[in-house]
């Protein structure tokens, strides 16, 4: 059984195709520049050569078509026949409070996709471009949408309210959504199979921490709580978002700098976090060099982005009245041992203790906690498309 | 030794008069609409008949006049001499980054005061009108700025820098200041004293809760984090405050409704917290009787009280590697018994326990956790008045 999982963007699609048999990846790539001129389809098939098409992709149902050419091309392709992808699987920012789970694509959810497009405006409209591309493009095959909102839709509503007046709430759904859903979802599952948690311990803590970081707390895969909110903005110190903030520092910032509010919110969505406490870069890795070559902004930036993981760390352990395990993923939670390892040593008092070698390897699933530590923590590597073909599965086989 | 207390705001002042031999309010009384037509001097002396006065105030220095002759009067008065005042205190909202101590008034302190005019637009020239205007009243007495800022002060800069572009910090001074200093100095250092905390052992959580609120985490007396940022806004779910919200709010709010970022500020500063999201009152004490009667919406503001301030607990205890002791003061957290009750249920994870015929006990300092619990708790009603007194006291005796 073949799924074909895409991510589309205004003017993007990446696509892996999955044997799900095996759960290998047959093939990967990435079209660029859709309905701009220079459109390019770049065609990675597994155990055979890298391949580039420049072609004109006026919309996505051409680049939709250009893969499927690519996927059956008898040199570059991995499959013979269009038919042999049994489903689609599309990820899809928001679903609202209308969708907690993945679900097969009807007019209803396209109707439902298109509602949403005023909470998920970069995302939504863009995500319903490539659903109707591949009705389009494979007549017959399903589309599943797999939400990225999904996961936070278990929240209860002390956790999802705001403190605002309540008719915002009604009136404009305004509430904390929580995003990256599909990887705290399957990292939270791969951490109860995985770390073999018993069904009365699993409260877990989920970090995935990259460009863009959240974290979750769920007991027995329900979500109590998540960083993000109604956008991907809130929450954790980001590659270029700022997190939480005094929501007067936008009326600060507005009337200081005579700036207009959706100016002042693309200052806080791409020129803060570390880039913008540091100067240095977005890149967390590019941050710890400069702080390891004495760069003090640098050092700020990395102990503030330490100081507010922490304090959510904390708070979910409240709100869950203690944690069986807490993993890392995510680019960073991947690979960035020093920095576990110092969000762990201040978690002494939940006695935690870190294995240091165990704490090296790199690239696999891995229990990094000690023997006798009293919270197990894990590295899992997150994989949000084969989460997303897994969904997929599930629904249409 | 007699020190007055002044809290001015732009049209009222506050004060208390304190014998400080003995630590008692000889008097203390309000002047209401100062410089609006109606002026209004309530005075109450210790052990005599509340006096009003209605008499045109149209300046600070008027009313303290006014004030002096009130303490001064055979018939209301409690000292024979405006000269046995020793000294003035007073509550200065913002010392910005310039004071992290109380300080004796000079021109060089009344110029910063001027200088973090915009940073407390409310306070700050209310707060200076109130000096200058015991300057002039009673002159050759001292005056003692005491800063609700100075607390928050002890912050280091991974807790009190936001992840915004880092030319914000420097021009615009935007940073995490906290407020409610002097009530959370108070109240941690009498627990550290009350408590007899050991030198090795004092990690402190303060709740201020009530119509305000904001909770600090400090390390023998060092401010480690607290919750309100750049202005009384940030941090937890208040009477009237929304707290921390998505930033995207801001935006999406003044985008949805037509409104200025000012307009929109002033509706998560007056009309949200557990006002605005139960519609019924911005009194606890309204919402808990409205959520007895079955109000669905009080109960869910209720819980996201609740629910907010956990995961603050939580965050502080994992910032400071552990907690020796969590302090409950302010309206709220002094008479509160259930919501301590709630809270701290979901703290056994710090093998926390309960007293519950302690935690019936009111209007006085008392531990409320059971002799075996691994954290001490305490109720210690909160006295700024007296702390500034004190602070005053320490700077002129």
């Amino acid at each position: 059984m073949k799924i074909l999982v895409l991510n589309c963007g205004s003017s993007s699609l990446k696509y892996q195709l999955f044997d799900m048999t095996s759960n290998t990846v047959m093939a990967k790539g990435l079209c660029e520049r859709i309905s701009i001129e220079g459109s390019k389809l770049t065609h990675e098939p597994a155990g055979k050569e890298k391949y580039v098409v420049e072609s004109p992709m006026p919309t996505h149902e051409v680049a939709v078509k250009l893969v499927m050419d690519a996927l059956v091309s008898p040199e570059h392709g991995v499959i013979a026949d269009v038919n042999e992808v049994a489903a689609v699987g599309h990820r899809v920012l928001h679903g609202g409070s209308t969708y907690s789970d993945s679900i097969i694509v009807n007019d209803d959810v396209k109707r439902v996709i298109r509602e949403y497009f005023e909470l998920g405006p970069l995302h939504n409209p863009a995500n319903l471009m490539g659903i109707e591309a591949c009705e389009a493009a494979m007549p017959g095959t399903p589309n599943v949408a797999v939400f990225d909102t999904a996961f936070g839709q278990g929240m209860e509503e002390e956790a999802y309210l705001y403190a605002i007046p309540y008719e915002y709430y009604e009136k404009y759904s305004i509430r904390r959504y929580g995003f990256h859903g599909t990887s705290h979802k399957f990292v939270s599952g791969r951490t109860i199979e995985f770390g073999k948690l018993p069904e009365s311990g699993r409260k877990v803590i989920v970090c995935h921490l990259g460009n863009g970081g959240s974290i979750s707390a769920s007991i027995n895969g329900k979500c109590v709580d998540t960083s993000m909110g109604l956008t991907p903005l809130e929450g954790l110190i980001m590659g270029t978002r700022s997190g939480d903030v005094d929501p007067a520092v936008v009326q600060f910032i507005m009337n200081k700098e005579g700036k207009t509010v959706d100016e002042v919110l693309n200052i806080l969505n791409k020129k803060s976090g570390i880039l913008g406490m540091s100067g240095v870069s977005s890149d967390f890795r590019d941050v710890a060099n400069a702080e390891a070559e004495g760069n003090v902004r640098a050092k700020a930036a990395n102990a503030a982005f330490r100081h507010r993981l922490l304090k959510y760390i904390g708070g979910y352990v409240a709100l869950m009245n203690g944690v069986d395990a807490i993993t890392f993923t995510g680019g960073l939670g991947e690979n960035d041992g020093k920095t576990r390892k110092m969000i762990c040593d201040h978690l002494q008092y939940l006695g935690i203790t870190i294995d240091d070698e165990k704490n090296k390897i790199r690239g696999e699933e891995v229990m990094i906690s000690a023997a006798d530590s009293k919270v197990k923590v894990f590295v899992i590597p997150t994989n949000e498309e084969l989460a997303i073909a897994e969904e997929t599965l599930a629904l249409t086989k």
